[in-house]
């Protein structure tokens, strides 16, 4: 009935969970769980509801980013996680686009398959430490000598919290790189409709059945809704 | 008479050059003078023309920029430079800030007089080698624990030449920070309009009676427009 269909509670049968700022606090020693999170997955899981993980980390592979959550207690595996680097080599490939990658350095293997030759657009990613002055100066100049720039960010994120304090996401350095070159970005990863989407897919869940769960109110909540789905942020993270 | 007030040629007494792109280009290895422009400024000195540099140069005390450009044959005195460190230190003084500084390391002696404990401010200037990852995020994180952030930038270029190729300025990485912080810097130097004042003032000549010459169209030709002057853009430095 109309009624039923209007309830909170009405056929909720998958979750996306955010990780950073809600399973854990990232960080260089390799993170703290937040409380209670890892019995929550297992909880979730046990209860039937399906569960997918969907991320922008960018500094591993999913396969190394699985390890880490693994040895934190968390009981996931590869398929349950939907980060952005896949995304981006599937747009790569459909478009013919050779990346110059300005990434963190664990994430390379991701564009292992990927043609990266005499690039004609740049990738940038949370490249952490490798956000240096001449590695910024060398994907402006790549950028600027285009006839038409293609940045492809994977994430727009501000900032987010590690366990030694808050850091500024990739989002920071494509607004950098966007005023420098006249340009604007074109987002993969969260709050990119098409990412929530891909998700969605491998959640195995339509929108309208599926909560989104994070920390940050833009890539999180912001996103999710507007894949048609509902959201809740958590008060863990960057919350402030 | 109204005719004679129209003419392009009316009245002109002073002259603001800018300086990076118009009388030499930069360089690690102290920059090359552009063909022709020692003798241009001699000639415009001799035809009693004043004349006022008018940069955003945030990498030298005024001292020592004038130093170099000397040794490159530039007739130039301390006091013909207006540049935006001396104008910020007169703004931080007036609005009784202290602040933490990521300019470069040559451009900190500007600020020796200024109350640098317990900041309340972040100033940014093209710090070069100094945009690291660690200083970056120190930078973030003073703003963003600010009841208020206060972001002041040196400038808001986008690029800059210099000898051995493009480099993105100050302004690439005010984006960054005002993104990360949901703030908006208050710019010194060029295109703000105080900033021309005050470079008029020191010209000693009204804004209508000058011309200021750069190859920058947002911060030499936009920002002096907007202040009555008349501007022109040259050919050389980044114009593309």
């Amino acid at each position: 009935t109309a009624m039923a269909s209007c309830s909170w509670a009405r056929a909720v049968r998958g979750l996306l969970l955010d990780v950073s700022g809600v399973l854990y606090d990232s960080g260089a020693d390799g993170g703290v769980p937040i409380a209670g999170s890892a019995e929550a997955v297992r909880r979730i899981k046990a209860s039937g509801l399906k569960l997918q993980l969907c991320t922008n980390e960018t500094q591993a592979t999913r396969e190394n980013f699985v390890r880490k959550l693994r040895a934190l207690g968390f009981d996931i595996s590869v398929a349950e996680v939907t980060a952005p680097a896949p995304a981006a080599c599937r747009l790569l490939r459909e478009r013919g686009l050779r990346p110059h990658l300005l990434v963190h350095d664990d994430l390379i293997p991701e564009f292992a398959e990927v043609d990266k030759t005499n690039p004609n657009c740049v990738v940038l990613g949370d490249a952490a430490e490798n956000f240096t002055y001449a590695n910024l100066n060398e994907a402006f100049r790549l950028l600027i000598g285009m006839e038409k720039p293609v940045l492809i960010s994977l994430g727009k994120g501000r900032y987010y919290k590690e366990t030694d304090g808050l850091k500024l996401d990739v989002g920071a350095y494509m607004k950098a790189l966007e005023y420098a070159c006249d340009v604007q970005a074109e987002v993969v990863g969260k709050p990119a409709k098409k990412f929530f989407e891909s998700a969605l897919a491998e959640l195995g869940v339509p929108a309208e059945q599926a909560i989104m769960i994070g920390d940050d109110i833009v890539s999180d909540v912001g996103g999710a809704q507007q894949c048609g789905m509902r959201a809740l942020q958590v008060r863990t993270g960057k919350y402030r």
